[in-house]
């Protein structure tokens, strides 16, 4: 069979398993919708270009919506020679409209329209992502909101370490969410340039009106070299980067849940919606949720590995290499859009047992209060932190809470400490001490959470 | 809907999209044949046992070769509730069999089943791969001795090195296929352990004999600690590990294949059976066999980077990130499965041009030999390397090559020229002087096609 | 020997060989400059906040301007118990003005010290990078400018495509090159959020004002959460990314030019300050250089790896893996601050060789030209592209080029080809036919360098 | 400076910061020994060939000895031109013994000398490394052997599943690092191969006896193809693997020790030689040793990727690329040469809770056993364990622990319960009855001691 694209200079045939190999249809019929929005594009600018008539334009806009009619019913099918959703377009449209299909390559590659194809079909899925992330900053910002009183230990080393605010723990993956909705957004604006009218490599020889293909497609700007055009990357790396740092994101906060839906924590407890079950144990209610989360980071950052590892040492343009950048895109893409929405469901539906919080915090969590005081008695803090070292040992030695060692021993420690030494020593109070910004405290959580309400607005 | 194997505890239905998130059936499907077998030696070990009747093995037995039938003719059909491979032959034995199907999971988990099924369906994938391995050498091997008398330009640093045959550098590839072949049995070796019989992660409750179940699936050995049965991996990244090594040896070979096959070079002209061409440019034949052979070294090293991140810092025994091992393992085999045939196709239907080769041949590969010659004349090989190194200078000066110098012009630089310095200057020669073991002398590279034929054979 | 830090309720030393693992002075001590800048706000800060008197605040910043003087004089020696910067600046401060020097760390914690060391540290190596990144960009466009004449053959697929500017293509990596230049503006605003003031976790117990901290210290903005500040690695990570896809593009440019400098090429030819000789073959003259550049890319996404490795899974705010991150950062930032210098210095120095390039030209380049004269006379650009095709096998057959199969021959295949096709067949005006705006005809290029000159200026 | 080695064609100098990227000499200066090793053997191999007197290869192999006392003695200084340890150690022997020195690279590269080189060294770093994982794994069999009666929850999913032995999870760990020896060995063998007298990359042009030289060197075999031997890099990837996996092995049993060293779980705690404090919070005792580990994990995977991203779609033999193989290797193995006996030396110092594990178990751990109670009484498995999930409902519900559920409770659940119920549910003997092998059972727990300790005599 000759190849209706290429095959003009070629004699024999290609091999069954090459054809396989080199097809690219299984994973690249998702990008129909752009395939066509694309083509009716250039249709247009053809016309307005003199290269083909009105009437014909006509012809082929018409019958690019009638494929597009067909995709939209399901009603779309394959042929034996269709390699890509590009060749696929074009055999279909050349059975719709007949010869007049094969002039609406003209001064157009595979090359400029993958790479406008995969543009516009990204663009749109930047914007659901960024639903998707919204919708899972909404769901952190609502829990911070309905248990702004629990108080747990916060931890460092997954030692406990000071009292916190849950929903300060609960914030401070907001921020971090926040500035992925702020890289999403970079990576959108540069996702949204223009390579069509770039030829092959070299540039489009017609009088193309590019400023209008990127207006009709709603593009911002127009890549400004061709070469650059049909081999630029860079924004799949962008969107890559984005997305591994996202994921790595929700790893660690279910990281943290997982342990908080412990046994040993207990200080939630995930839905029934989110868990599953033992084939073997009856008992076992696992946050199965949160660990795929946690463990499909490795497939992100595998895909962002995968497309640094194609693009190293590529040769100038255009490289069939090249075609290895969809899958891994379009499996990342996937996989955020059930990650995120998953996280969401989990802190919307997740019970919170701030009693059990109490009962795990260790009086320890208070040494620095410890420290601060004999601070605010007017001991340089390194010989403060000294002290209270003294007081932990004794705490632990003696297997008495901070709040249980009498005077005399404190004093025994250090005669800075005083009868007002007891009073301080208050979980409440360690938190509402951490009033700067950025702190603890429930007025700086609740400007945190004006602020997200804002950004989210 | 209360899930069938795991729903006793639980009052709340999973969410629609956890429970797609959650499923593994799209996938581990195609593990029904290692599930049905592995099912019926535990069957036959579950009666030996007594736990069960041999009645009921026998029940159990039919009704899995049942679902076997319905597999092989294509007619099993999934049911809503289907998460994984496991349930689905679970239910289906079930509406076979009736209420004895229970019984076959008795002291057997999901999690040393599905450690037992991933390797049982590996064993047969790297047994596959190991005849594309011994293909693909055998390609070499047999261009190797078809071409045996070409000689080229060697290359280090993609520079003109020294003159070699085109023999040698096709076997400088085999020789890396045939580690990997080693390789890969070593592979096989480690993933031949059964850890059916490990329960849930603490063992089996039940006297079934774990020798018995080795010997009838066919594997070598049964680990030895339950907890680290159903929570090993090892044997994947082992394998992973091999792939991304065996595909960055075939991203070199294509990457020399690529510049061999262009303009500027070409010594090989690839069949048209392994080219393709270019919607844009009507004279183009590319390489995209050998550029996608390439390229997907990405996807391998990216699968391989996903497992060990994925594993990193996971805590004790099966945790639910481990279901992400399944797609980057069944993509990778399926990968190989084709760059490694068609890595063969490209070098059995390869043009070689042993007449461009000698054109492009540059006088100054022989560089090395005018030191040589010097050493021979008593001068130690460093100052020869140096005088070399000046008649170089002359040649790019004079734009003569070497054997066009004349003596006087030699005998200038260094008097240890003689008259059979011109002689001396020979690419036939230079070639087989290297005929210690390894080198590219006709001998040692006949040496090496013998000793493959042996690996081969 | 007790910690003087953190040793108060410590009985026990640490294992000698956990003292060498666990300290960090042999890779952080470059930190000290920041650490010290750092450590001056956060004096001034303490004493307009009152928690320390403006006499203390004195002593503690003209001891650490003293320790700044030892830094830059080289007389800064470290002692036994130095395990970080942190650590040796607060000692040698204690040894200078005795005990004050505890109050420093009144409210701060190691961990918002090192995250905000880390910042101004990485501030002042982006802007040196930007540096570097637009002395190589200016070398681009210089020599692009120099060249402007000279035709080369574009390739796609390593196979020659169609006529292009050497200037084009070397824009082509320009435009990849003030990508990554914006893309470092935006890690630049990423990284310039102060965290100081966030303590251990929990945010500053002390009326510090963090505001008046980020004026002093040059910072835009500050940390809205604690614990999301001491934790966050975005920036990071940001870097890396940016790193990466610099060093990809570095690499692919490095892949180019050792393909053009190759014997079998001849386009360019290195300088020898660029190049290094074989110690075995004389006449070698290797592009070390940018071998070197290339193979670095795997060093740098290596690095990328490692930090995505390290914080996935991640349990909340600071744990002592991340201290993991500086010394792949370090060594990244020393990589690019030579890669960048060093691919500059190659493209200023490198000989071009236009006349190799105009005979390395197959008359196929023009192959596209034939269909677009084709699409010219009114055929369909498709069933242009298979005459074309026709013509280019006759061309093979025959072994003429394009512009010598006469005229009969021509219009054997089709009658629209006329007397004025051979004229239509030329380089040069294939070139200009590209002059869309990116295309590579010479206004076009022109208003490229125009454009770059403006964005450099 | 004209390069002695190999500047005899170059005109130029290079450029100042090109030799700071070009050499080697700051970090393959640990290969001295290896490098003396290899040429000593070269001598003697020159000198029975009668390619030098034995009074040449007497001088040599002298010089070369004196130069070994100078590196031993620290007296060995560099000089400027010592681009790598090849070149220092030819410059020094040239000053020692005079131009006979250069005699000694007749025939031999660098590109096989700095293979060989790199296995000398690589050989002796596995033995240690075989040592210190043999320490590890001695320190784990000690363990398990001293705390054989500690009963602990065992967990799936970070979630409470069944009890085991304390050993049998210690064991499961052993049994991981067990494997890491194997395939250590594996390395080893892999890595045992000669290159040497494989010259740049056609071969050795004089009669050199590789086989004496492999004999001499401690070498299995030689390589069987010269431009194979001097671009073999895949006994580095192996190296890599073995590493990245052993790593990730010490990264999961970190984890698993981080959490059992928690306030929260208890069960061990790390003594104060492995554990650091806080510079803020007095009472902190984190297992910074456990988290660099862990930490460190990322640190090795990204060696590994960067090694396989800077050989893929290299040409072939020799490129400048391969320089970069050095430092990921050097600093792999530093690391390894710390995690393995840090690792061991916190099994070794943890005191180890059995009653706090007591403490922690919940009575659900025992679900199971109800429900292979019922399957004693004839129910099959799946409707048991359904029953046990009814069971595992109530004793939530009412927040009794399964044994004091009283039995008309569980008559009314399923008739088949009866009096020996609450027998039936016993940690201990729940422990006892996993007695198959590689269950938690004592005496199979004591039989993988065995194992294990025969596997390490």
């Amino acid at each position: 069979m000759t190849n209706m694209l290429w095959g003009g200079r070629f004699s024999g045939a290609p091999d069954a398993l090459m054809r396989a190999f080199n097809d690219s249809i299984s994973f690249d019929i998702r990008l129909w919708d752009a395939d066509l929005t694309g083509s009716d594009a250039y249709a247009q600018a053809l016309a307005r270009a003199g290269i083909i008539t009105p009437a014909e334009a006509d012809t082929l806009r018409h019958g690019l919506k009638q494929i597009r009619a067909e995709f939209d019913d399901g009603q779309f099918t394959l042929a034996a020679g269709d390699e890509d959703i590009h060749t696929a377009v074009e055999r279909r449209l050349k059975e719709l409209v007949g010869n007049v299909a094969g002039k609406l390559h003209t001064g157009r590659s595979r090359n400029d329209q993958v790479a406008t194809d995969t543009r516009l079909w990204l663009r749109g899925e930047i914007s659901a992502l960024r639903t998707h992330l919204q919708t899972c900053l909404s769901a952190i910002v609502t829990a911070a909101e309905t248990h702004l009183d629990a108080i747990m230990p916060g931890y460092t080393h997954v030692q406990q370490a000071q009292p916190i605010r849950f929903s300060h723990w609960l914030l401070s993956y907001g921020w971090k969410f926040a500035r992925d909705l702020a890289r999403l957004d970079d990576v959108a604006r540069r996702t949204n340039v223009l390579p069509l009218g770039s030829g092959a490599l070299s540039g489009n020889p017609l009088p193309v009106d590019r400023h209008f293909l990127a207006e009709t497609l709603g593009f911002d700007a127009i890549s400004e070299n061709s070469m650059d055009a049909v081999s630029d990357r860079d924004y799949l790396v962008d969107f890559l980067h984005w997305a591994s740092l996202t994921q790595t994101h929700l790893s660690s906060l279910a990281e943290d849940l997982i342990l908080f839906n412990s046994t040993e924590y207990g200080f939630i407890e995930l839905s029934d919606a989110y868990s599953t079950g033992s084939s073997l144990m009856p008992q076992k209610k696992n946050p199965d949720s949160l660990e795929l989360i946690r463990g499909k980071t490795g497939r992100i950052v595998g895909h962002h590995m995968a497309m640094l590892t194609t693009l190293k040492g590529l040769p100038s343009t255009y490289n069939k290499d090249m075609q290895e950048d969809k899958e891994p895109l379009f499996d990342t893409v996937d996989t955020l859009a059930m990650t995120l929405p998953i996280m969401a469901g989990v802190i919307n539906t997740m019970t919170v047992h701030p009693d059990r919080m109490v009962a795990a915090m260790s009086s320890l969590l208070l040494a620095t209060e410890l420290a601060d005081y004999l601070v605010s008695k007017g001991m340089p803090f390194r010989d403060a932190h000294d002290v209270a070292g003294q007081v932990v040992q004794l705490s632990l030695a003696t297997e008495q809470p901070l709040w249980s060692i009498p005077l005399p021993a404190y004093k025994s420690i250090s005669p800075l400490f005083d009868r007002d030494v007891h009073d301080w020593l208050n979980f409440e109070s360690a938190v509402e001490r951490r009033r700067s910004p950025g702190g603890t405290a429930k007025d700086s959580v609740l400007a945190q959470i004006a602020a997200m309400k804002t950004l989210l607005a």
